[in-house]
């Protein structure tokens, strides 16, 4: 239960006749109005729920509610916007651009007690779940129709389906099944007015109009709070092959890509990462290293559906070719389970090794080539002083970009540093029409870097969307933009 | 060239200090600043670009126009919001619900004469293409290259791509692959003002805030005219098995889906019709039955990925239970094509048939055969004088429902009844939380049915977007709304 303080962003905005002299307070409106345990001040409380994983903003929200179910997100948002009070929705904070940071004394609302996953519909293949269900625990219940939600990503076991539906979650088989936006058939929203949306149920046809759904998907929680979703299924995954190349250099792992994609083979995944994430991995998490010894500069990750026609031969040519300097298939699931650990892990063992500073970008697949040689370059020629590591989903054009703090920088100096290649990196994706955030979203993080992807008069466009949901831009503010 | 005459609609807008006394004719603008054959006004040409399909509307557009390139259709919306003067975009017009109908005066912009098609890039599996490229020729063009663009339905020698983005266009083989959204990964827009958006060009991962480009499909033109566009492809489909079974009623076609959801196969279409819209089929286009003799009441038409493991032992069993009364395979690419035939003609013999009246709903997957079955129940009880045929695409829970005209009635009393059907078929639908245009939109036809599938709030939603976009209701006004 919330004590009787005043919040941080208490302010009376406008009113109608009929609300003038109204003085509740805000937080006795909470008490009366809704269960003892449904808001939180508790300090431990606001410093955890007010961040996700990105650390550099300090959370400073004014209280945490946790609402059971939709009616009460609704008298809540209504009860917000009537104080105009600001509100940050809240999932599983395992973003990585500060989506989800409460900084200035805002109240995050957490679904994470709406976590409510309903039986599989076996014949439709979808499944209604709330949005605080864990991805994981999705994914599992599914299964256990046989079924899956192909979103896949290394924090599933924190993420929460709504966090993903917001971000229009990426991951590791985009590249086979795309990302989150596909796997939606509909979502139940609530808006900062208490309204209560539902946007096309369960149909998999429905063109009556803009599809309004697709403007939540990926609006980072800027535009209403998605608390039900919809979610189509596939069929499970249940044979693949793993295998685990090393290659001589970038470009060897972009004709291989290319290579790949003319063969007789289903790609599920296509991943790659250089030397130093693999070394990294290795030692960080003390796993075995794929090859005895390796000359390798870039690995890839490659998984396909089992079939075997014409897959060996394949891969022999590229070995006699020499493109493929090295090469493993996982023998057994676990086997498969070991390889992907090496490239699950890399974001974690990155993070252990030293301080880093993190970008996510995407380029038109065709253009990855020319992109990292001239990132390489780049880096080679302004800023040798810094330690390149990355890694990414190349079927999505999409490259996780690390810089890692040297021990002989001091931060201040390797943050300043960082500013001044990430200008220098953002006119470069700029250059190849790519993207400043290919998956992790603008949240509090990119702002500044938006123009690059962005024009203005879209940007623009984007402002007037979020007024027509929230005119008083009481929804996450300051998110994607100020 | 246009002759100096006024048009329908020219009115005058608020001007800014700069236009106060600004006289020039609008069509002296457009002689003098576009090429001579760009504008026509030519009856028959005005006849023929001021409709679409739909047989109910007559056309009266003031103009036609035809730009070879984006800028001209930039330049030309300019002109027309300066004037004040409305437009409907236009593609191949084979749309079935008015949505390119010019019936108020509008200039018709046909977008036929860009229709470019780019080189296919195998690496990013996309192609670049004008939006008057004609769907069958993009197709044509991939398959040099062994990928498709997968959104394929019977209209496609005449639609073009712009009017399938606009439309969303659905098809035959959603279930594999979805509707046209999943396939679109940038497009080139152009606003009532002019503005030209370059929306997420050939990114496969973008989460830099609001993905517009969603806004723009399935947007029926109402927002901005579609100029390009970015397709992704995927590999052509070169090897499959088509099968075609009759059943005893619409039920068992329900339990045989739900049978083909479970079994070993890959479905990649998934077609029912009724026993009349197979007489229909056989007569009209004097079709070789695919039974010599047959009871059934309700057929499907399946197509799977060629795979042969347990598919035989799977449909014998279904033989042996009853639930398949009699089924051929294809024995060749052109069995396949012929059996394809029987199900690609039915709307046109419908057409040729008699006099009807079309609907085109969509429900749940899981709950067609409630739906179904109140619908039959329904027509039986109240609407017996009606002939009532059906047929559609059972994996998306999507129904083109026929009534035709017996030749005992009057066109204007069925014309009445079938408004009454509408109406309790549409409420039907909206109790089974469906759609009233599952894939042929709302356009001109559907636009007093739209509340049986959206929801007051959400159509305001919809009108203050269409008004970011184009606040003085010029781009194809009365369309999806007033």
């Amino acid at each position: 239960m919330c004590p009787q303080a005043q919040p941080f962003l208490l302010r009376v905005v406008k009113r109608g006749h009929k609300n003038i002299g109204m003085k509740i307070n805000f937080w006795s409106a909470i008490s009366n109005s809704f269960p003892k345990d449904f808001c939180s001040r508790d300090a431990q409380i606001l410093e955890t729920y007010g961040r996700d994983w990105t650390t550099v903003f300090d959370p400073k929200p004014s209280a945490v509610v946790f609402p059971r179910q939709t009616d009460e997100v609704a008298s809540f948002l209504k009860l917000c916007l009537s104080f105009g009070v600001a509100v940050v929705p809240s999932g599983g904070r395992t973003g990585l651009a500060g989506g989800a940071v409460a900084k200035n004394g805002e109240i995050v609302v957490s679904l994470e007690r709406m976590n409510k996953v309903g039986s599989v519909d076996t014949m439709a293949q979808t499944v209604r779940v709330q949005a605080g269900a864990v991805t994981q625990a999705v994914h599992e219940h599914c299964m256990q129709a046989g079924l899956t939600w192909p979103v896949d990503f290394a924090s599933k076991g924190s993420s929460q389906i709504g966090g993903n539906i917001a971000t229009n979650a990426g991951g590791v088989r985009v590249i086979k099944y795309g990302s989150t936006r596909n796997w939606v058939l509909g979502l139940q929203i609530v808006t900062m007015a208490g309204d209560i949306f539902e946007l096309n149920g369960s149909l998999e046809k429905n063109n009556t109009g803009v599809d309004l759904k697709q403007l939540f998907i990926g609006s980072e929680g800027t535009l209403g709070i998605i608390t039900e979703a919809t979610l189509k299924l596939t069929t499970a995954l249940v044979e693949r092959d793993v295998f685990f190349f090393a290659l001589k250099d970038t470009p060897a792992v972009l004709r291989l890509f290319y290579e790949a994609r003319k063969a007789p083979i289903e790609l599920h995944a296509f991943e790659m990462f250089t030397d130093g994430c693999l070394d990294a991995v290795i030692k960080i998490m003390a796993l075995k290293p794929p090859f005895v010894e390796s000359a390798g500069k870039a690995y890839v990750l490659m998984e396909i559906k089992k079939d075997g026609q014409g897959v060996e031969e394949w891969l022999a040519g590229l070995f006699k070719d020499g493109l493929i300097m090295n090469g493993i298939m996982a023998q057994s699931e676990r086997e498969a389970r070991d390889l992907w650990a090496l490239r699950e892990n890399i974001a974690e063992s990155l993070y252990r090794t030293a301080f880093l500073h993190k970008n996510d970008i995407a380029v038109p697949v065709a253009d990855l080539d020319g992109f990292v040689s001239e990132m390489e370059d780049m880096f080679r020629k302004h800023y040798a002083k810094l330690d390149l590591y990355f890694f990414g989903h190349i079927g999505d054009g999409n490259l996780h970009i690390n810089t890692l703090k040297p021990s002989n920088l001091n931060k201040d100096d390797f943050l300043l540093a960082c500013h001044e290649t990430d200008k220098d990196l953002f006119s470069l994706v700029q250059k190849f029409k790519g993207s400043v955030s290919a998956e992790h979203g603008i949240g509090l993080l990119k702002k500044d870097s938006l123009h690059y992807s962005r024009s203005a008069v879209e940007m623009e466009i984007m402002r007037k969307i979020k007024k027509v949901f929230d005119p008083q831009g009481l929804m996450n503010p300051g998110k994607i933009f100020d």
